[in-house]
């Protein structure tokens, strides 16, 4: 490993911090990550469209405002790349469709603008699957994404570049989004860290329905006190998005904790019975979690009732698709994929009763989820219901010999969890014998993105799974 | 006037410092309340259910409670009363419907909690429209609420038995919600002062739908410092609800400014061209306005772009209305009111895709909304379109020669707001010559519910309309 490589594994506080104390400038930390890049992003496919100029402008720009003495921002000098569903300014952004190859928008989207304004040299974007859909990362623009601990199988999705991107040490800071579990599942089958917040906390702007809480931004890092850093810039109110939590960001970067003594713990393996998971998952989990009891806290296998999560998954998420590729579905129907024009298709089927019937379970899980919080602290459970599968599969179709009816289902240890409004974390939880990746989901009370942040981080301190790079 | 009368038309300010100065007990407030009760609501109906032995007991608690040294609550001895829509514990509550008429819940609902958590004395019940449907209070129960300002007029609604109660001194204090007008219609009636705050600053609960916007709970008042009392009570965070504003609610009881120097206040007598409204409203409410510039405030003719406001509120209250009455409509049809199975109906027939329209319509007009409001601080409307109508008549079927197309249709002024997502306060705007209140509604960008307080303060100050008693 060279010095450069070096630099491209180490945790963006270090990194922050380095730059800041003058060791390394911004220019020097780009140029190692975009070597990188170069040398590794072949293999990978996690970064599609590259600005190295553009970057080492910004670069050169942040090391002459250090220069002349301006204040520092938290993420001074930090190479970062978008997902290539955020809007960037003058940089290509393709939603992974055809149909936006060509595509630059004009001005950034708010996540993206909150990075640059916090001093982010953005150098690229990251691979997804067509308009996100799916955990999986392939489209007929860049093809697939590789996962950086074994070429050849998923990075996950759908911030799978993302995921990769950090995983192969291309960034120290990512951004994703998260419907149905884009932000865990790729941490999980890549080995890093990914938050989806409580809905409003990273206010989504400009969004077309504005008051929807299924679809989330946020953040992905390499050890749980990145996500906590960037957490601190990409959160905080906003005025135009009416659903924006108005607390103080800045206290998601505090010191995290390195015991959790006192702390309740509810493990659930295969969330009351509700999902199939990979046994060899559960396995790895299980002997996992007995870490929790050593930093202080009780365990107990217990699960909330999650009665009708599916249905407001599937409601809610058929409607957004209905509403967001239906006419394009029908105007382009060679460039848009078969998952997409058949959710679509569901949610075109949808009356106002249904809406209704899915709100009002939406409110119900809401309501268990707050009092089953009243008990515990954090709901442990796998991130994923399967370890990473070949890059040509579209999605696993079977899960320890139980079909899998659609592109859907084998995701839902992530979606139900969407469903309930709850913020949830995705850190590295171990190993398979056979040396991949497993997340462990750590789910806390709606809005306790703090408290997710605080438990991932003891965990993966006292675990050190996240130290374990991969073999580039 | 008696003594006992005295006390029952002063602020609830200066009552809840009179209690805790031991100059009045709280069973001496609550009897002059109660004989004012007995000689004038006969002639008013606005107290449908009255429990005085419940509230003597309660003010001889708060008593024993100050005599024996206790920390006094904000709200502490005095006498309120709640929607007949608001579920109170042991206390009969009907929503206006034959089909509650025996219905008494088992617990009180939040609003009603957090108002007896503050020390209140609740007297009774307060009248509304069969499920505070409509703008107009009146049902087959309890019959129709008179304005206190002229008998046989509407009191408005449907927080109509809230304002006319407190316009005729039998409480100081009550609560209402309001979906399309309701704390401010019967406010702008009755010459009192109704505050329909930003969705989430009073969160409600039980709620069927947590995540829905439309109707708020809120707080009445013969003072804006009365109203601002009551919200310091009721707003605040409630982990139950989703959409609860964090805010300490503390804050909006702080003293209130007496000059609006430099405040940019916008005047839209018929809301861009979108309202009739009675001109002896707009005659009325153009002369008082003239008093912001006295205030050190400019004032602009202007009114911001509210397409789609109609189809926003339509969509999403037919929507609730079918998902609360339909059900309820077929199996009791000669039970539930022909505008309440009109509104249901035209839910039933809302598709996913009307409901997704509605909410893209909805991001975009509060996006307007936040633009217009970094020009201007507040917007001022006719609360109303109409003067009060003899209690017989369901609703204006005519406006300056207008054809009001049905039982909401009168009711724009209010309900066009509503579709915006912003706080809203009625306060008293004067007086036609022939002697009927007018409000002067006072809009604030979302979330400024105390920036609206301020300027209905000051503005009441400087008028004094809220000081002219009705004769009763």
């Amino acid at each position: 490993m060279t010095a450069d490589d070096d630099l491209c594994t180490r945790p963006a506080t270090e990194l922050a911090a380095l730059v800041r104390d003058r060791e390394v400038s911004a220019r020097e930390l780009l140029e190692a990550h975009l070597a990188r890049i170069e040398r590794l992003n072949p293999q990978v496919n996690a970064v599609v469209t590259l600005d190295a100029e553009g970057a080492r402008a910004a670069a050169d720009a942040a090391d002459a405002a250090q220069a002349a003495g301006e204040p520092l921002r938290p993420l001074h000098g930090l190479p970062v790349a978008h997902k290539d569903t955020h809007a960037t300014g003058g940089m290509r952004t393709t939603w992974g469709s055809p149909l936006h190859a060509d595509t630059v928008p004009l001005r950034d989207e708010l996540v993206v603008a909150r990075m640059a304004a916090a001093g982010a040299i953005r150098v690229g974007k990251t691979n997804v699957p067509e308009f996100a859909a799916g955990s999986h990362t392939f489209n007929t623009l860049f093809g697939a994404t590789h996962n950086p601990y074994r070429h050849g199988l998923s990075a996950g999705g759908s911030s799978g570049g993302g995921a990769a991107a950090l995983a192969a040490g291309f960034v120290p800071l990512a951004d994703g989004s998260d419907m149905g579990g884009s932000l865990r599942n790729p941490a999980a089958f890549c080995n890093v860290v990914g938050l989806r917040p409580t809905p409003g906390r990273v206010p989504t702007w400009p969004a077309p329905m504005a008051w929807s809480q299924l679809s989330v931004q946020g953040p992905m890092g390499r050890t749980v006190a990145d996500v906590a850093l960037q957490m601190s810039v990409l959160a905080g109110p906003d005025r135009r998005v009416p659903i924006a939590l108005d607390d103080d960001p800045a206290g998601l970067a505090a010191p995290l904790p390195e015991r959790l003594d006192g702390l309740r713990v509810a493990w659930a393996p295969d969330l009351g019975g509700r999902v199939t998971v990979d046994p060899a998952i559960v396995s790895v989990l299980a002997a996992s979690v007995r870490v929790f009891e050593d930093l202080g806290a009780t365990v107990e296998d217990d699960c909330p009732d999650l009665s009708g999560a599916d249905e407001v998954f599937g409601t809610l998420r058929a409607w957004l698709f209905d509403t967001n590729f239906s006419e394009l579905a029908r105007r382009h129907p060679d460039q848009v994929k078969e998952s997409i024009r058949w959710n679509a298709g569901l949610g075109a089927q949808l009356s106002g009763a249904d809406l209704a019937r899915a709100e009002q379970l939406h409110t119900k899980l809401h309501e268990r989820m707050v009092a089953f919080f009243e008990r515990y602290d954090v709901l442990l459970a796998p991130t994923t219901q399967v370890l990473p599968f070949p890059v040509e599969i579209e999605y696993p179709t079977e899960i320890a010999g139980v079909h899998q009816e659609n592109y859907l289902e084998w995701m839902r240890s992530c979606t139900v969890i969407s469903a309930t409004g709850c913020p949830a974390l995705s850190v590295p939880g171990g190993f398979t014998p056979d040396g991949l990746p497993v997340g462990l989901q750590v789910v806390g009370p709606p809005r306790a993105d703090r408290r997710v942040l605080e438990v991932g981080h003891a965990f993966e301190q006292a675990t050190g799974f996240g130290r374990r790079r991969p073999a580039l």
